[in-house]
C-alpha cells in the first residue's frame, strides 16, 4: 500500500517563503528549461462559465529531479461574494521513477503565489537596470503585494507607485505595502502616472483589455506582465511589444497562445514565427538580456509547470528536513 | 480554511464495486456526453521515457453535477520489477461552484479500473447481440479479469476464451477467472482461436501492433477494444474498422488521435472527417446501435474524463452516506 505525505497550507507556509532561496529555485528551473530536456506538456484547461470558474492543470518533468508536480489551480471569480478566495488548489508530487504519489501539498494556491512572484524577481534580476529604484505595480491583489516583495529581493527599491481599477482596493493595497516594506507608496489615479515614475513596472491583473500604452514607455524601463494566462487576458497594448528593445517570454509556446505575445501576433505587430528569447535562455547565458541602460525590456509571464515542479520539490524537501506533514497510507 | 475529505483505496473499495450501479453510473455519463454541454478538455499527457513512464490527466464538467473530478493516472511500466503496480494515481473532486477541493480519492487506480470495465459493459449492452453467450478476452491483466466481470453484468455469459502473449500469465488469469465466475475458461494459443469462438471479444492490452485481423471477424460478433489510449497503441488491424458494420467511439475527438480509429484513418481506411457515432449518442437514442443479429460491431474505448467525474461523484456520495473517510483542514 503506497505511503504518502499530506502537507497543509500552514505547514507549507512554514517551509517555503518568498525569499532568496525561492527566487534561486525558480531561476534554476528556468535555466533547466533552456538547458535540459524538460518535458512540459500544454496546460490542461477546463472552463465552467456557469460559475465564472476555470481550472488550469500544469506539470513538467525535469531530468535529474526525483519528482515532478501536477498542479491543479482553480480560479472561481464569484467566490469573494461567498466569502471565499477566488484561487485555490493543490499540488501533487509524484515520483519520477515510479509515478507513485509522494506528497499532496494542500497549499490553497500559496505555492503558486510564491513561484509566480519569484518569477517576477528573476525577470527583474536579468532584465531591469541594476540601478532601478522605483517600482510600479498595476493591480491590487495578492500578486501586487508579492511582486513588490519579490522586486525587493533583487533590486534596491526605494519607492512604489501603484494603480488599480478599484480605488478603494488600491488604497488598502498601498497601506499593506507600506506595512510590509516601510517604503513610500503613492497611489496613482491612472496607469500612465505609474509608467511616468517607475523604473520597473509589474502588471498583475486579469484585465481583458490593455492597460499600458506604448507611448508611455520610457528609455531604461522594464515591464513584467504577469497577469495574462488565458486567451482573453491582455495587459499590454500590442504596440508595447513592438516598441520594446527586448521581449522575453517565460515560454514562447505559452505566451504566443495565452500571454501578451498572443495579442501582438494577432495585431500583426510581431510575426508568428519570430525567434524570441525565453527567460531561461537568458539565465543560462544562451541569449543576451539587457545590453544597455537605455533599453526598454518586457517580460511576458504566463506561469509554467516547471515552476510548480521546482517549488513543490523545494517544499517537500524542506518538509522532510523538518519532519512536517502527516503520513497517510492508501 | 478549506475542509476536505481523504478517502483511501480500502474505503473506496468498500464504497464502489463493479456492479449494476457502477454500470448505470457510467451509462448515465455517456448519455450526458451526448445530451448535455459537457466540458471535457483534451487529455494532458506527460511522458517520462527514461523511466518507461507516462501520466494522463483527465477531467470533465457535467452541468448539473455539484462536483467534477480531475484524475491523475500514472503508468510506469518498469514498476513490476520493483514489486510495484504499473498503474497508480488518484482523483481530486472539486466543487463545480467554487473550485474548492472537496475530496481526494487515493484509489491507486481502482476507480479507473471500475469505470473502464463499466464502459465495457455499456458497450456490450448496446452493441452486442442480446443472446451473446461466449466471451473472448485478449490480455491477462487486471482489465482482462474485470472486463469479463463487466460482461456478466449485461449478458448471460456461459463460457470464456482467453489469449495473452505471455502463456503463464494467461494460465494464471484463466485460473483467476474460473475462481471469480465458476465458468469454463479456455486458454487459446492464438488470438484467432478466440475470435473463432466468442460472441463478444474485449481486447485489454497495451499492444503497439494489431492483434486482431479483419478476416477473423464473424457475423454477429461484437468487439470492444479498450487497451489503446495513446498514439502508439493499436489492438485492431485498421481493416477491422473498415469491415465492421458499425464502429462506435467513446469520444471521436479522442479515438481519432489515441484509439483504434487513429490507425484506421492513418491507413486511409476511414476518412478523417467521417461522421461516426459515439457510445453516448446510442445510449441516448440519437443514433442506432446494433440493428440486426448478423451485424459486426466494434467499440473503441480510450477512456474519458466524464467517466472519472461520474465514478468519483458516486464514490464521494457513497462515502458521505457511510461517514467514510478522514476530514482534513488546510
Amino acid at each position: 500500500m503506497p505511503d504518502l505525505k499530506i502537507l497543509t497550507e500552514a505547514e507549507l507556509r512554514d517551509c517555503v517563503a518568498l525569499d532568496a532561496a525561492a527566487v534561486a529555485c525558480v531561476e534554476d528551473c528556468f535555466r533547466a528549461l533552456a538547458t535540459q530536456a524538460v518535458a512540459m506538456p500544454p496546460i490542461l484547461r477546463l472552463d465552467i462559465p456557469e460559475h465564472n470558474g476555470e481550472v488550469d492543470v500544469k506539470t513538467a518533468y525535469v531530468p535529474g529531479l526525483d519528482g515532478f508536480a501536477i498542479k491543479i489551480s482553480p480560479g472561481f471569480f464569484d467566490n469573494p461574494k461567498l466569502g471565499l478566495a477566488s484561487v485555490n488548489g493543490l499540488m501533487v508530487l509524484l515520483s519520477a521513477r515510479t509515478g507513485l504519489v509522494e506528497a499532496i501539498l494542500l497549499d490553497n494556491g500559496y505555492l503558486t503565489d510564491v513561484r509566480t512572484a519569484a518569477a517576477g524577481a528573476v525577470a527583474a534580476k536579468w532584465l531591469s537596470r541594476p540601478d532601478a529604484r522605483t517600482a510600479g505595480i498595476i493591480g491590487a491583489g495578492m500578486q501586487a503585494r508579492m511582486q513588490l516583495d519579490a522586486l525587493r529581493l533583487v533590486r534596491d527599491i526605494d519607492s512604489v507607485f501603484l494603480w488599480a481599477r478599484d480605488g478603494e482596493k488600491a488604497a488598502r493595497c498601498a497601506d499593506d505595502m507600506r506595512g510590509r516594506t516601510g517604503l513610500p507608496v503613492t497611489v496613482c489615479t491612472a496607469p500612465d502616472a505609474v509608467m511616468a515614475s517607475a523604473d520597473i513596472v509589474v502588471t498583475t491583473t486579469p484585465s481583458p483589455k490593455p492597460l499600458i500604452e506604448a507611448d508611455w514607455l520610457r528609455p531604461g524601463q522594464h515591464v513584467t506582465a504577469m497577469g495574462s494566462d488565458a486567451e482573453h487576458k491582455n495587459e499590454l497594448s500590442p504596440a508595447v511589444l513592438a516598441r520594446a528593445d527586448l521581449y522575453v517570454a517565460d515560454r514562447v509556446s505559452q505566451t504566443s497562445v495565452l500571454g501578451e505575445l498572443h495579442h501582438a501576433i494577432a495585431a500583426g505587430l510581431v510575426p508568428a514565427n519570430a525567434d524570441l528569447p525565453e527567460l531561461g535562455q537568458i539565465v543560462a547565458g544562451q541569449r543576451p538580456g539587457r545590453t544597455g541602460p537605455q533599453q526598454i525590456t518586457v517580460c511576458d509571464l504566463t506561469g509554467t509547470g516547471v515552476q510548480d515542479t521546482a517549488i513543490a520539490t523545494l517544499a517537500a524537501r524542506r518538509a522532510g528536513e523538518r519532519g512536517a506533514g502527516t503520513r497517510f497510507t492508501s
